[in-house]
Order: C-alpha cells, then structure tokens, then sequence
C-alpha cells in the first residue's frame, strides 16, 4: 500500500520548511538551542515571499511585529519563561479577525483602511501562549463564499495545483499551511469555511462547536452560526493549537464507534472521494446511518446564512454597494429577500434534525463522511459535473459541512489522500464539546494510515 | 375614598353568581353541603344561557359533560375523595385551547368541523384538580387580534358596555369571568390576550413566563412568545387556578419594591389610566423606571409575531385564503412579508432589551405600568384619539403589554377602577418564574383597595 501512504502524506510540490516538520519538533528544537523563534520566523518570512506571488496566501505581513515577538519568545525562553508548546511558533491569522495594529480588510473594499485597535479574543490566546502572529491571511470578501477566489485582495490558489480553488473562505490560512509557509493558522467557519480549504489544501481544520470560541473581535457572517477554527498540517499540530485556544482537557481514551453518513443521501458525491473517505474511515466505522430531512435541511443553512448576513450589512448595501464585489452583493441582497416565515421554519427544522442528530449520536461516537463532494474546482468555476450530474459549485461545497454547522456541532476534515493529485478530506463530526474527540481519532488515522 | 372603594372592586350590571363569590368560599360551601358542584354547573349554565345573546362569550357549552363532570365531582367528596380547591368549580376555556370531545375552532371558519381528540396538557391539569369545563369560550380568529371583535362565532361584546370590545383575543374567557358566569377561564397570551381582555373587563389575567405551562393542545399564534395564562375576578382565585396548572410555590413574604415605568415613555396614555394605575400601586413604588429603546422594541413584536403567525398559517393560506376573515387574512398576509433579517434584528434587539430589563429586575423586585393606554374602544373601532393624538387601536392595545411578551417575562393585569364607566388595569412584571410573587402582591393591592 506504499501508494497510499505516499499519496496521503504528500505535500504539495515545493512546499515550504513548516510541510516537514511537527510543532512538537520544533518546539524540542528551541528549547535545544537548535533553532531560534527569529529563525523560524525568518524562515516563515522567506516562505511566504517565495510563494506569495503563485497563492496570493496572505493580505498582510507582519516583518517588523512578527520579529520583535520572535525576539522577546527567544529573551523569554533564555530567562526561564516557557510558555508552553507554541512558544515561539509562527501563525498565521485569517483577515476577518482583528490583530492589533494591523489591517483587517475582511476581503472587502470596504474596510481597505480599516485598522484594528485590538486583539481578538482568540488572537490574545495564542499570544498568551507563546505564538507568533505573523501576518494576516486572505479570507473569501466578507467571508461570504466557499470558493476563495473573490477578494478585493484577489484570489487565493491551491498549492497543489494552481488553477484550482484553495477553497473558502479561509483560503490563505489552508494555503499558508498547505504550502509550508507557516505550521500553524487560525480561520472562521460559519458553514464550512474552515473545513472546505482544509480539505481542499490537505490539511487539517477543525470547526468547533458553536460559541466554544468567544468571536470578540472577528467580523460576523451569520452570528448563529459563526465559529473560529485551527488550521494545522496535522492533527498533533492542529491539538496544540486547538488548546492554546481554549482550556483544554483530554478525550476518553476508548476506540471510537463511528457511524458513516453516505454523502449521496445529502447531495451527489465523486465516488472517488467516498472511496477514499471511507477507506481512512477504515474498521472503526461500525454502521451506516442517515440524517432525516437532509436535503431540505441544506436549505435551511442558506436561510438562516442569507438572513443573518444581510442583517450584518443592510445599511453598507444601502450606502456603498459599489465596494463590493458584485457576486458578494448579489448573494447578500439574495438573502435580504429571504422572508422571516422562513428563517423561523429553518430554525424549527433545526430544532426537529437536531433531536434526531443528538439520537445518532447517542449511538455513536462520532459521525463521519467526506467534507466536500467533488475535488477542488477550477478557479472561476461555478458549475461542475459530479456523476453524470450538473451541480452549482458553491452548493456542493458547503453540502456536507453546513448542516454541522446549522446543529452548532463540532466537525474536522482530515486529508484523505488525493485523487488526481488533488487532496481529499473525511470529516468527522461529533457531540457538542467533542473537540479534543475528534482531535485524537484524526491523529490516530493520520499516523495508521500515514 | 369610598368611591374609590366602589369603582375598584363593582362587578359589571346584572353580573352573575360568581362575580359575588371568591372560590375559596365556594370550596368551603361544597365541602359544608351547603352547594353542590351540580348546583354550581347549573348556576353557571343558566348565567351563561342569560348572558349569551348580550356579551357572545361562549362558542360551546358542554351542558352534558359539565353535569357528567358535577355528579363524578360529587359522588368523590362524598366518597372522601378531595383534590384541592378547585375541586367541583367550573371553569371555561378559550377555543383554542382543546377539550376532548368539544369541537376547537380557534374561531377560524377552517376549523369549524375540528372536533379534539385529546385535552390538552393544561385542561388535564384542571381536570386532575376536579375543576369541571363548562365549555369553549370566543377567541378573536386564530387569536391574532387583541380587540375581540374579529371571529367566525361573532365578536364578544364587554359586560361593562356591550358596544365596546371585550378586548382580545381571550374575549369570552375575561368577559366571562366579569359576568359572573364562571369564577374562572383558561386564556392564552402571545402579545397581551390575557391581559388585554381582563384589563378591558376588570378582571386578573396572568401572563405566566414563556414555557412555564407546556402549550400542548394548544394552536399556536407565535411559538416563541405563546402562553397559557389564568383569569379569575381577584388575585386569589387566580392563584388558586395556577397553582393547579403547575406546581405552585410559595413567593417571598418581604414588601415588593417596584420600579413603575411611566406609560408614555413606551406609548401614549390617556392621563386618567395613568393616574388610576398609579394610584393602586401606592407606596410600593420605590422609584420610576424606563426600558431602553422601547419604541423600537414594540416593533420587534409585529416582526416576530408576524413571521411566526405566517409560518404556522402557510399553506392554509395558499389553499383556501376565503376561509380567513378579512381583516387576519391581511395581517396575516403582511406578516408573510416581513423579511429574514428583520426577525434577526428584532431577536438582536430583544437580546439587548433582555439584558437592560434583567438589570432593571436585579435592583426591583417588579415592575408596574398600566395594561392597556386607553378604554376599551367601541366594537370595531380601529383609530381612537388619546390625549390629541390619533393612535391605531390595535398597536395601542398591545403597546404596554408585548413587551414583556417578547421578553418572556411574567405579567399580570389587576383591576385598577373605572374611568367613565370602563375597567382600567394595572399590569405587574416580573422576572422568569415570579408568576406567585405576582400573584401576592396583586392580592395584596386588591385586599388594600377594595
């Protein structure tokens, strides 16, 4: 099977110094004086200048902060002040979340001047613990859109093959990871935008349950549904992350019952990438199991999404709709139209899917099925063939990932593998709280199937 | 103050056997022989027989479950068998409420043939305390309406003057109750229909916090702001029927400090209202007390009210729209078109509301304004003028009363006199779960001004 395990483990061609290399080495390796937190910063520098030009990763670089914190990690750590495993680590930042003194544009021309006066609450966190913020990552305008490729800063690429989408709307921060530029980054995910990147970059990204991260400080979309989630190339990385922002604890340690959704119940999927999810989802699975009302239940994203995100900009559509991108602002005036009758039909469908969800996983551990059902598309494209099936891209990108979002539960996508050289994720979703869960079997199938 | 004493506590003219006795002393009565429950049910059917063609308070009676009912409540005492104080008592309840075996029309023409299968959660509660059901009494049509004069069995006309409203939608249980023809009435409340109709007719009408009775059986209005409230002529025979809906407890026996909010601030209320109101909470009144943006807040009702009303009447709607009364078609209609993001701002609202409210509770222990801004207005009126200002009767009615609603807090309307002839109520507020608390101090104000 070396096929496999080279096909799953693989990072894109050219990756950068980060694709090699675990945080828990690194974090050894300061502390043996084999490298400096200035020298991983130069380092992540020096990627992403390389790169920048091919993936468009990043909306801003922080040389001048991200040195002076290298700095100050490298002083602290000579004076006996350990932080902990991300001291001195770089991260990357999604542009949608505040870093003091930084931009965060959120993809629009709206905000182009628009400097942040504080942390996030989220970035405080990775400060707290050692991190290093070295700049901030482009986000889809408005964080409005799975695909990554509109931006008033441009499109984002995806490593492994350049004309293809990163996915959105956290397609810097996967690219960043992906590519090598930098071990560690922070995204949103509000019905996949965590999630979708990651399983188009190949790597890992988890969204966390609903309100498990406070979002002070990061632009909403949909506030009922808005979450802020780590990006690692592993799960071992992305854990590390996941704790720095949280206080965590630990998973029980018996061997998961997962139940397998067939993603054909939701929306068509290449059978190439079932294949491949469940084939990592391997002997754990121990059933199949459906989602009731699921179909209608993708509508419901849409209207809850619509409904809450022209809310957010009613009266920025009102003043200035020449600064947005024209298919963001036809989106959002779609979802002005959106009745009230229906937002609270969607919320009592939730209500309905979410007690049948809550049986499943009564059942079950965790549930488990591809995080996309198609590879990732051409940059630009809107309409792609699954099957024999004409489907509209954005609706199949945030097919299997919104409903988790809808139940406010948490989910992670892990690489699969690839399928045409281009990767594939399996996602895992569990009970509300279940992140350290889903954290510890991503690992375990990422080290028995690398 | 003998006038005072008067108006405060005179029953309308040629009011029945119950509007001149308390519930304890019936219960006393009962058990001394001195009545029996058939007696009572026989009182109560004549009185409703009389009153009938004046007021329009009942849909059905239940002339043979009702004696059914005496003799089975009989033939218990006299076998020992006693279940509290609502033993043998008859009550009516609103036709949106379902009694077994007795058509509920919600006073819709679509449910004219709708005959209930099952009692609902809180006429079990009745029964198992040996309360007897008389019979169904009007609603304004599908209960969306606070004027009571909108139905397919007619409109209810008020005791106190039967060419005004009895206020609505919970018509015929208050009117009803100031007649004399039954001691007390189920109601429901969403935006005021409780408490509306017992301030009209000079009766109590709780408004219990949101979820404290389980609305099974119940037809819903809106389900985010629904209840099942209580009327009796005084505080005390109202306790006496909530506790036998939920499990009563006993509230603190300290003096109530209360914040009175002056009406105004909200809506504009006719001086004499406001002085009488006033005037009956006395000293208890530590201080005066506003709520932040509430002129905005009675909008958030319409928009919650409305999307939900239209989600629950969707398809009917569309299928047989000729069904409808004229005027709830078209409110109907226009709730259908309030838009997603506006029920999301009205929600963001009733979030920020909440938490000023929370506040204003933390340093009172109620709150008090009047029920209704004006009299009750003549049958079918839709503009009245208060002070010189020409007001929507409908917005009026609901203005000093849906606050709370949307709130979800507790609020009770207690008979605060008459101004020309016509009931004034003073309305109470408290925090989730005072609905015994409220109940003590409306007693308390009551037993000081009768």
């Amino acid at each position: 099977m070396s096929s496999f395990l080279e096909t799953r483990s693989s990072p894109p061609p050219g990756a950068g110094y980060f694709a090699h290399v675990g945080v828990a080495q690194l974090a050894t390796d300061l502390r043996a004086g084999r490298v400096s937190p200035r020298d991983l910063v130069e380092t992540a520098l020096s990627e992403a200048a390389r790169w920048q030009p091919v993936l468009n990763a990043f909306v801003t670089l922080d040389e001048t902060g991200a040195r002076a914190a290298a700095d100050q990690a490298a002083r602290e750590l000579s004076d006996g002040v350990d932080r902990g495993p991300l001291h001195g680590i770089p991260v990357a930042v999604k542009d949608l979340i505040d870093v003091r003194g930084l931009p965060t544009t959120a993809g629009s021309r709206h905000f182009a001047r628009h400097i942040a006066q504080q942390d996030a609450d989220c970035v405080r966190r990775l400060r707290a613990a050692g991190a290093i913020v070295l700049g901030k990552t482009t986000t889809h305008e408005f964080a409005y859109g799975p695909t990554g490729d509109r931006s008033a800063s441009g499109p984002t690429r995806n490593p492994h093959a350049t004309d293809h989408m990163a996915g959105g709307s956290s397609s810097g921060s996967a690219a960043a990871v992906a590519a090598g530029i930098v071990p560690l980054a922070l995204g949103t995910d509000t019905g996949g935008s965590v999630r979708i990147p990651a399983a188009c970059c190949g790597v890992v990204g988890l969204k966390p349950t609903h309100n498990a991260v406070v979002a002070d400080g990061v632009f909403p979309l949909s506030p009922s549904l808005d979450t802020v989630g780590p990006l690692a190339r592993t799960a071992a990385d992305c854990r590390l992350l996941w704790t720095a922002m949280t206080a965590g604890h630990q998973p029980p340690a018996t061997a998961p019952r997962i139940g397998w959704i067939p993603p054909d119940s939701i929306h068509p999927t290449a059978p190439a990438i079932t294949h491949l999810a469940r084939d990592i989802a391997g002997d754990l699975v121990i059933g199949e199991v459906t989602v009731p009302e699921a179909k209608e239940f993708r509508a419901a994203y849409r209207i809850i999404q619509g409904s809450e995100a022209y809310a957010v900009h009613a009266e920025r559509l009102a003043t200035a709709p020449e600064l947005y991108g024209e298919e963001v602002r036809d989106r959002l005036r779609a979802g002005g139209e959106v009745r009230g009758w229906e937002y609270v039909r969607a919320r009592n469908l939730r209500d309905r899917v979410s007690g049948a969800v809550a049986d499943l996983l009564h059942h079950h551990d965790l549930l488990a099925l591809p995080t996309i059902p198609l590879p990732p598309p051409p940059l630009d494209s809107r309409q792609e063939r699954i099957g024999g099936e004409s489907v509209d891209v954005r609706v199949a990108l945030l097919a299997l990932t919104s409903p988790w979002s809808v139940l406010g539960l948490p989910a992670i996508s892990v690489p699969a593998g690839l399928v045409d050289g281009l990767p594939v994720g399996l996602q895992l979703v569990g009970p509300p709280g279940a992140e350290h869960r889903l954290l510890a079997v991503a690992e375990h199938l990422q080290i028995t199937n690398l």
